[in-house]
Protein backbone atom coordinates (compact mmCIF):
# COMPACT_ATOMS: atom_id res chain seq x y z
CA UNK A 1 0.00 0.00 0.00
CA UNK A 2 1.43 3.49 -0.39
CA UNK A 3 0.03 6.96 0.09
CA UNK A 4 0.30 9.05 -3.38
CA UNK A 5 -0.51 12.95 -2.81
CA UNK A 6 -0.45 14.42 -6.22
CA UNK A 7 -1.74 18.28 -7.17
CA UNK A 8 -1.55 19.58 -10.98
CA UNK A 9 -2.63 23.07 -12.18
CA UNK A 10 -3.42 24.17 -16.01
CA UNK A 11 -1.14 26.86 -17.02
CA UNK A 12 -2.64 29.57 -19.59
CA UNK A 13 -5.97 29.30 -17.63
CA UNK A 14 -6.02 32.37 -15.88
CA UNK A 15 -5.34 32.06 -11.95
CA UNK A 16 -8.50 30.45 -10.21
CA UNK A 17 -8.35 26.59 -10.55
CA UNK A 18 -10.77 25.04 -8.82
CA UNK A 19 -13.31 24.25 -11.78
CA UNK A 20 -10.41 21.88 -12.84
CA UNK A 21 -9.56 20.69 -9.54
CA UNK A 22 -13.42 20.04 -8.83
CA UNK A 23 -12.57 17.16 -11.94
CA UNK A 24 -10.18 15.76 -10.74
CA UNK A 25 -11.92 14.67 -7.71
CA UNK A 26 -14.73 13.47 -9.13
CA UNK A 27 -12.71 10.75 -10.59
CA UNK A 28 -10.71 10.31 -7.38
CA UNK A 29 -14.19 9.86 -5.59
CA UNK A 30 -15.49 7.22 -8.37
CA UNK A 31 -11.99 5.15 -7.79
CA UNK A 32 -13.65 4.06 -4.41
CA UNK A 33 -10.08 4.73 -2.87
CA UNK A 34 -9.54 5.72 0.18
CA UNK A 35 -8.48 9.95 0.15
CA UNK A 36 -8.16 13.37 1.62
CA UNK A 37 -7.96 16.70 -0.06
CA UNK A 38 -6.47 19.91 1.54
CA UNK A 39 -5.53 22.97 0.77
CA UNK A 40 -2.15 21.71 -1.33
CA UNK A 41 -3.55 18.67 -3.02
CA UNK A 42 -4.96 15.05 -2.35
CA UNK A 43 -4.23 12.21 -0.54
CA UNK A 44 -4.98 8.88 -1.85
CA UNK A 45 -3.92 5.03 -0.43
CA UNK A 46 -4.17 2.41 -2.26
CA UNK A 47 -1.71 0.17 -4.28
CA UNK A 48 0.83 1.40 -6.30
CA UNK A 49 -0.68 0.48 -9.78
CA UNK A 50 -3.99 1.47 -8.52
CA UNK A 51 -3.39 5.01 -7.25
CA UNK A 52 -0.80 5.42 -10.38
CA UNK A 53 -4.06 5.06 -12.94
CA UNK A 54 -6.05 7.42 -10.76
CA UNK A 55 -3.52 10.28 -10.85
CA UNK A 56 -2.98 9.13 -14.53
CA UNK A 57 -6.88 9.45 -15.32
CA UNK A 58 -7.02 13.37 -13.39
CA UNK A 59 -4.66 14.22 -15.53
CA UNK A 60 -6.12 12.80 -18.85
CA UNK A 61 -9.40 14.49 -18.39
CA UNK A 62 -7.42 17.77 -17.45
CA UNK A 63 -5.77 17.18 -20.42
CA UNK A 64 -8.82 17.60 -22.83
CA UNK A 65 -9.03 21.35 -22.38
CA UNK A 66 -5.52 22.61 -20.92
CA UNK A 67 -2.72 21.92 -23.60
CA UNK A 68 -0.46 22.46 -20.54
CA UNK A 69 -0.25 21.24 -17.15
CA UNK A 70 2.11 20.79 -14.39
CA UNK A 71 1.48 18.42 -11.91
CA UNK A 72 3.61 17.77 -9.10
CA UNK A 73 3.36 14.17 -6.71
CA UNK A 74 4.69 12.06 -3.59
CA UNK A 75 4.88 8.67 -2.56
CA UNK A 76 4.85 7.10 0.51
CA UNK A 77 5.55 3.51 0.42
CA UNK A 78 5.39 1.35 3.50
CA UNK A 79 5.60 -2.71 3.41
CA UNK A 80 2.78 -3.87 5.44
CA UNK A 81 1.09 -0.61 6.26
CA UNK A 82 -2.45 0.76 6.18
CA UNK A 83 -5.01 3.25 7.11
CA UNK A 84 -2.20 5.52 6.92
CA UNK A 85 -4.22 8.43 5.88
CA UNK A 86 -5.03 8.59 10.12
CA UNK A 87 -2.65 6.64 11.76
CA UNK A 88 0.50 9.22 10.27
CA UNK A 89 -0.64 12.03 11.66
CA UNK A 90 -1.65 10.00 14.88
CA UNK A 91 1.93 8.82 15.36
CA UNK A 92 3.56 12.25 15.14
CA UNK A 93 0.55 13.27 18.08
CA UNK A 94 1.91 10.21 20.28
CA UNK A 95 5.43 11.34 20.20
CA UNK A 96 4.26 15.41 20.95
CA UNK A 97 1.62 14.08 23.52
CA UNK A 98 -0.93 16.56 22.38
CA UNK A 99 -3.16 16.52 19.04
CA UNK A 100 -2.15 18.92 16.42
CA UNK A 101 -4.08 21.05 13.84
CA UNK A 102 -5.38 18.75 10.85
CA UNK B 1 0.69 35.45 1.52
CA UNK B 2 2.00 32.13 0.68
CA UNK B 3 1.04 28.80 1.66
CA UNK B 4 4.13 26.68 2.12
CA UNK B 5 4.06 22.73 2.36
CA UNK B 6 6.80 20.64 2.87
CA UNK B 7 7.88 17.55 4.75
CA UNK B 8 11.54 16.21 6.09
CA UNK B 9 13.31 12.86 6.15
CA UNK B 10 16.48 11.68 7.69
CA UNK B 11 17.74 9.23 5.60
CA UNK B 12 19.95 6.15 7.67
CA UNK B 13 17.47 6.66 10.92
CA UNK B 14 15.34 3.85 10.62
CA UNK B 15 11.75 3.44 8.59
CA UNK B 16 9.84 5.29 11.49
CA UNK B 17 10.72 9.33 11.18
CA UNK B 18 7.88 10.21 13.19
CA UNK B 19 10.57 11.53 16.78
CA UNK B 20 12.22 13.63 13.96
CA UNK B 21 9.13 14.94 12.47
CA UNK B 22 7.44 15.68 15.74
CA UNK B 23 10.29 18.57 16.33
CA UNK B 24 9.43 19.86 13.07
CA UNK B 25 6.11 20.52 14.92
CA UNK B 26 7.14 21.85 18.04
CA UNK B 27 8.50 24.64 16.18
CA UNK B 28 5.79 25.22 13.98
CA UNK B 29 3.30 25.64 16.85
CA UNK B 30 5.80 28.02 18.66
CA UNK B 31 5.89 30.26 15.07
CA UNK B 32 2.46 31.14 15.99
CA UNK B 33 1.78 30.78 11.75
CA UNK B 34 -1.47 29.15 11.19
CA UNK B 35 -0.90 25.64 9.88
CA UNK B 36 -2.25 22.22 8.96
CA UNK B 37 -0.30 18.67 9.52
CA UNK B 38 -1.94 15.46 6.97
CA UNK B 39 -0.29 12.81 5.92
CA UNK B 40 2.75 13.89 3.77
CA UNK B 41 3.61 16.85 5.18
CA UNK B 42 2.58 19.71 6.96
CA UNK B 43 0.61 22.86 5.49
CA UNK B 44 1.94 26.67 7.36
CA UNK B 45 0.34 29.89 6.08
CA UNK B 46 2.35 33.48 5.92
CA UNK B 47 4.52 35.57 4.53
CA UNK B 48 7.20 34.52 2.09
CA UNK B 49 10.56 35.36 4.51
CA UNK B 50 8.33 34.05 7.76
CA UNK B 51 7.44 30.79 6.23
CA UNK B 52 10.48 29.74 4.58
CA UNK B 53 12.69 30.73 8.09
CA UNK B 54 10.02 28.44 9.82
CA UNK B 55 11.35 25.68 7.44
CA UNK B 56 14.84 26.59 7.45
CA UNK B 57 14.45 26.49 11.73
CA UNK B 58 13.07 22.71 10.81
CA UNK B 59 15.47 21.42 9.03
CA UNK B 60 18.67 22.66 10.99
CA UNK B 61 16.58 21.30 14.38
CA UNK B 62 16.83 17.98 12.21
CA UNK B 63 20.40 18.56 10.98
CA UNK B 64 21.69 18.08 14.92
CA UNK B 65 21.85 14.31 15.07
CA UNK B 66 20.43 13.26 11.29
CA UNK B 67 23.53 13.88 9.05
CA UNK B 68 21.52 13.60 5.85
CA UNK B 69 18.15 14.97 5.22
CA UNK B 70 15.73 15.15 2.02
CA UNK B 71 12.94 17.92 2.17
CA UNK B 72 10.28 18.28 -0.23
CA UNK B 73 8.26 21.73 -0.59
CA UNK B 74 5.38 23.33 -2.45
CA UNK B 75 4.97 26.95 -2.43
CA UNK B 76 1.76 28.51 -3.84
CA UNK B 77 1.97 32.36 -3.34
CA UNK B 78 -1.48 34.60 -4.83
CA UNK B 79 -1.50 37.88 -4.14
CA UNK B 80 -4.22 39.75 -1.98
CA UNK B 81 -5.61 36.72 -0.87
CA UNK B 82 -5.16 34.69 2.97
CA UNK B 83 -7.22 32.01 5.12
CA UNK B 84 -6.47 29.61 2.02
CA UNK B 85 -5.74 27.03 4.32
CA UNK B 86 -9.36 26.25 4.35
CA UNK B 87 -11.18 28.04 1.40
CA UNK B 88 -9.25 26.27 -1.10
CA UNK B 89 -10.75 23.06 -0.34
CA UNK B 90 -14.20 25.02 -0.06
CA UNK B 91 -13.83 26.37 -3.24
CA UNK B 92 -13.84 23.10 -5.10
CA UNK B 93 -16.66 21.93 -2.81
CA UNK B 94 -18.51 24.70 -4.04
CA UNK B 95 -17.82 23.78 -7.38
CA UNK B 96 -18.60 20.13 -7.11
CA UNK B 97 -22.06 21.43 -4.67
CA UNK B 98 -21.05 18.63 -1.94
CA UNK B 99 -18.86 18.26 0.66
CA UNK B 100 -15.21 16.23 -0.10
CA UNK B 101 -13.19 14.25 3.00
CA UNK B 102 -10.58 16.44 4.22
CA UNK C 1 4.45 13.53 -24.76
CA UNK C 2 4.94 14.30 -21.51
CA UNK C 3 8.47 14.86 -19.02
CA UNK C 4 8.38 13.19 -15.79
CA UNK C 5 10.72 13.94 -13.14
CA UNK C 6 11.22 11.44 -10.14
CA UNK C 7 13.54 10.75 -7.67
CA UNK C 8 12.98 8.08 -4.49
CA UNK C 9 15.20 7.57 -1.93
CA UNK C 10 14.50 4.26 0.72
CA UNK C 11 14.77 5.16 4.38
CA UNK C 12 16.53 3.04 6.96
CA UNK C 13 19.20 1.83 4.23
CA UNK C 14 21.95 4.13 5.28
CA UNK C 15 23.09 7.60 4.07
CA UNK C 16 24.41 6.68 1.03
CA UNK C 17 21.52 5.55 -1.78
CA UNK C 18 23.32 5.59 -4.68
CA UNK C 19 23.27 1.50 -5.63
CA UNK C 20 19.36 1.84 -5.24
CA UNK C 21 19.61 4.68 -7.66
CA UNK C 22 21.49 2.86 -10.27
CA UNK C 23 19.05 0.20 -10.28
CA UNK C 24 16.33 2.61 -11.32
CA UNK C 25 19.03 3.89 -14.16
CA UNK C 26 18.91 0.24 -15.39
CA UNK C 27 15.17 0.33 -15.37
CA UNK C 28 15.00 4.24 -17.23
CA UNK C 29 17.93 3.19 -19.83
CA UNK C 30 16.29 -0.27 -20.58
CA UNK C 31 12.71 1.46 -21.41
CA UNK C 32 14.09 2.94 -24.38
CA UNK C 33 12.79 6.34 -22.99
CA UNK C 34 14.88 9.62 -23.97
CA UNK C 35 16.41 10.65 -20.33
CA UNK C 36 18.70 13.12 -18.37
CA UNK C 37 20.16 12.60 -15.02
CA UNK C 38 20.71 15.04 -12.38
CA UNK C 39 22.15 15.38 -8.67
CA UNK C 40 18.63 15.69 -7.64
CA UNK C 41 16.32 13.26 -9.93
CA UNK C 42 16.08 11.65 -13.30
CA UNK C 43 13.44 13.21 -16.18
CA UNK C 44 12.13 10.82 -18.73
CA UNK C 45 10.10 11.37 -21.49
CA UNK C 46 7.23 9.73 -23.46
CA UNK C 47 3.57 9.20 -22.97
CA UNK C 48 2.33 9.39 -20.30
CA UNK C 49 1.16 5.53 -19.25
CA UNK C 50 5.28 4.81 -20.96
CA UNK C 51 6.61 7.20 -17.88
CA UNK C 52 4.49 5.84 -14.95
CA UNK C 53 5.03 2.36 -16.33
CA UNK C 54 9.13 3.15 -16.02
CA UNK C 55 8.46 4.90 -12.69
CA UNK C 56 6.23 2.20 -11.07
CA UNK C 57 8.78 -0.33 -12.12
CA UNK C 58 11.37 1.68 -10.26
CA UNK C 59 9.57 1.96 -7.38
CA UNK C 60 8.33 -1.75 -7.48
CA UNK C 61 12.30 -2.63 -8.11
CA UNK C 62 13.09 -0.82 -5.22
CA UNK C 63 10.68 -2.19 -2.67
CA UNK C 64 12.33 -5.79 -3.01
CA UNK C 65 14.63 -5.07 -0.34
CA UNK C 66 13.37 -1.68 0.78
CA UNK C 67 10.36 -1.90 3.19
CA UNK C 68 9.78 2.06 3.40
CA UNK C 69 10.45 4.53 0.29
CA UNK C 70 10.17 8.02 -0.79
CA UNK C 71 9.50 9.24 -3.59
CA UNK C 72 9.07 12.96 -5.22
CA UNK C 73 7.65 13.32 -8.78
CA UNK C 74 6.71 16.23 -11.39
CA UNK C 75 4.85 15.64 -14.14
CA UNK C 76 5.09 18.87 -16.95
CA UNK C 77 2.54 17.91 -19.81
CA UNK C 78 2.25 19.77 -23.24
CA UNK C 79 0.35 19.11 -26.36
CA UNK C 80 2.11 18.49 -29.44
CA UNK C 81 5.80 19.10 -27.86
CA UNK C 82 8.59 16.35 -27.77
CA UNK C 83 12.06 16.75 -27.79
CA UNK C 84 11.62 19.27 -24.40
CA UNK C 85 14.26 17.87 -22.59
CA UNK C 86 17.13 19.94 -24.35
CA UNK C 87 14.28 22.86 -25.96
CA UNK C 88 12.97 23.84 -22.20
CA UNK C 89 16.40 25.14 -21.25
CA UNK C 90 17.27 26.36 -24.83
CA UNK C 91 13.99 28.06 -24.74
CA UNK C 92 15.37 30.45 -21.46
CA UNK C 93 18.78 30.86 -23.22
CA UNK C 94 17.20 32.37 -26.02
CA UNK C 95 15.17 34.47 -23.47
CA UNK C 96 18.51 35.79 -21.85
CA UNK C 97 20.77 35.52 -25.06
CA UNK C 98 23.34 33.59 -23.64
CA UNK C 99 23.63 30.19 -22.33
CA UNK C 100 23.35 28.89 -19.16
CA UNK C 101 24.79 26.04 -16.66
CA UNK C 102 23.49 22.76 -18.00
CA UNK D 1 26.21 22.58 2.13
CA UNK D 2 22.81 21.97 0.24
CA UNK D 3 21.23 21.16 -2.83
CA UNK D 4 18.47 22.88 -3.93
CA UNK D 5 15.78 22.06 -6.78
CA UNK D 6 13.59 24.50 -7.52
CA UNK D 7 10.91 25.62 -10.07
CA UNK D 8 8.24 27.99 -10.36
CA UNK D 9 5.70 28.64 -12.25
CA UNK D 10 3.02 32.25 -13.35
CA UNK D 11 -0.36 30.89 -13.75
CA UNK D 12 -2.74 32.99 -16.17
CA UNK D 13 0.17 34.52 -17.70
CA UNK D 14 0.05 31.73 -20.51
CA UNK D 15 1.82 28.41 -21.50
CA UNK D 16 4.75 29.51 -22.55
CA UNK D 17 6.49 30.83 -19.27
CA UNK D 18 10.52 30.76 -20.49
CA UNK D 19 10.40 34.76 -20.64
CA UNK D 20 9.77 34.44 -16.05
CA UNK D 21 11.90 31.55 -15.96
CA UNK D 22 14.93 33.85 -17.64
CA UNK D 23 14.59 36.64 -15.04
CA UNK D 24 14.93 33.81 -12.33
CA UNK D 25 18.32 32.67 -13.97
CA UNK D 26 19.45 36.28 -13.92
CA UNK D 27 19.02 36.12 -10.15
CA UNK D 28 20.79 32.66 -9.49
CA UNK D 29 23.66 33.69 -11.71
CA UNK D 30 24.27 36.85 -10.08
CA UNK D 31 24.39 35.20 -6.62
CA UNK D 32 27.77 33.42 -7.50
CA UNK D 33 26.20 30.19 -5.97
CA UNK D 34 27.44 27.13 -7.92
CA UNK D 35 24.20 25.87 -10.08
CA UNK D 36 23.17 23.45 -13.27
CA UNK D 37 19.78 24.36 -15.05
CA UNK D 38 17.60 21.09 -16.43
CA UNK D 39 14.59 21.08 -18.25
CA UNK D 40 12.40 20.70 -14.81
CA UNK D 41 14.09 23.07 -12.60
CA UNK D 42 17.56 24.59 -11.22
CA UNK D 43 20.02 23.29 -9.04
CA UNK D 44 21.80 25.80 -6.55
CA UNK D 45 24.10 24.68 -4.10
CA UNK D 46 25.23 26.38 -1.01
CA UNK D 47 24.47 27.04 2.78
CA UNK D 48 21.12 26.60 3.71
CA UNK D 49 20.37 30.48 4.49
CA UNK D 50 21.89 31.34 1.58
CA UNK D 51 19.77 29.23 -1.25
CA UNK D 52 16.49 29.67 0.27
CA UNK D 53 17.90 33.45 0.12
CA UNK D 54 17.93 32.87 -3.70
CA UNK D 55 14.83 30.94 -4.31
CA UNK D 56 13.21 34.29 -2.18
CA UNK D 57 14.64 36.71 -4.17
CA UNK D 58 13.50 34.61 -7.61
CA UNK D 59 9.98 33.73 -5.97
CA UNK D 60 9.66 37.83 -5.02
CA UNK D 61 10.68 38.84 -8.39
CA UNK D 62 8.36 36.89 -10.62
CA UNK D 63 5.79 38.25 -8.03
CA UNK D 64 6.08 41.98 -9.42
CA UNK D 65 3.64 41.25 -12.15
CA UNK D 66 2.78 37.52 -11.28
CA UNK D 67 -0.13 37.56 -9.01
CA UNK D 68 -0.17 33.71 -8.51
CA UNK D 69 2.74 31.24 -8.65
CA UNK D 70 3.51 27.81 -8.29
CA UNK D 71 6.42 26.46 -7.03
CA UNK D 72 8.15 23.28 -5.90
CA UNK D 73 11.36 22.56 -4.34
CA UNK D 74 13.56 19.78 -3.27
CA UNK D 75 16.34 20.01 -0.66
CA UNK D 76 19.30 17.42 -0.04
CA UNK D 77 21.23 18.26 2.69
CA UNK D 78 24.06 15.93 3.54
CA UNK D 79 26.62 16.97 5.95
CA UNK D 80 30.42 17.40 5.34
CA UNK D 81 29.93 17.29 1.88
CA UNK D 82 30.36 19.56 -1.65
CA UNK D 83 30.40 19.69 -4.89
CA UNK D 84 27.40 17.03 -5.81
CA UNK D 85 26.19 19.09 -8.87
CA UNK D 86 28.75 16.70 -9.97
CA UNK D 87 29.72 13.81 -7.93
CA UNK D 88 26.05 12.67 -7.27
CA UNK D 89 25.19 11.80 -10.69
CA UNK D 90 29.36 10.35 -10.70
CA UNK D 91 28.42 7.75 -7.72
CA UNK D 92 25.98 6.18 -10.13
CA UNK D 93 28.11 5.99 -12.43
CA UNK D 94 31.02 4.35 -10.49
CA UNK D 95 27.78 1.57 -9.25
CA UNK D 96 26.38 1.20 -12.93
CA UNK D 97 30.47 1.11 -14.15
CA UNK D 98 29.19 3.06 -16.97
CA UNK D 99 28.49 6.55 -18.13
CA UNK D 100 24.79 7.83 -18.42
CA UNK D 101 22.86 10.60 -19.82
CA UNK D 102 23.53 13.95 -18.61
Amino acid sequence: MVLLEFSMSPLGKGESVSPYVARSLEIIEASGLDYQMHAMGTIIEGELPDVLRVMQQCLEEMSVDCPRITCSAKLDYREGYRGRLASKVRSVEEKLGRPVKK
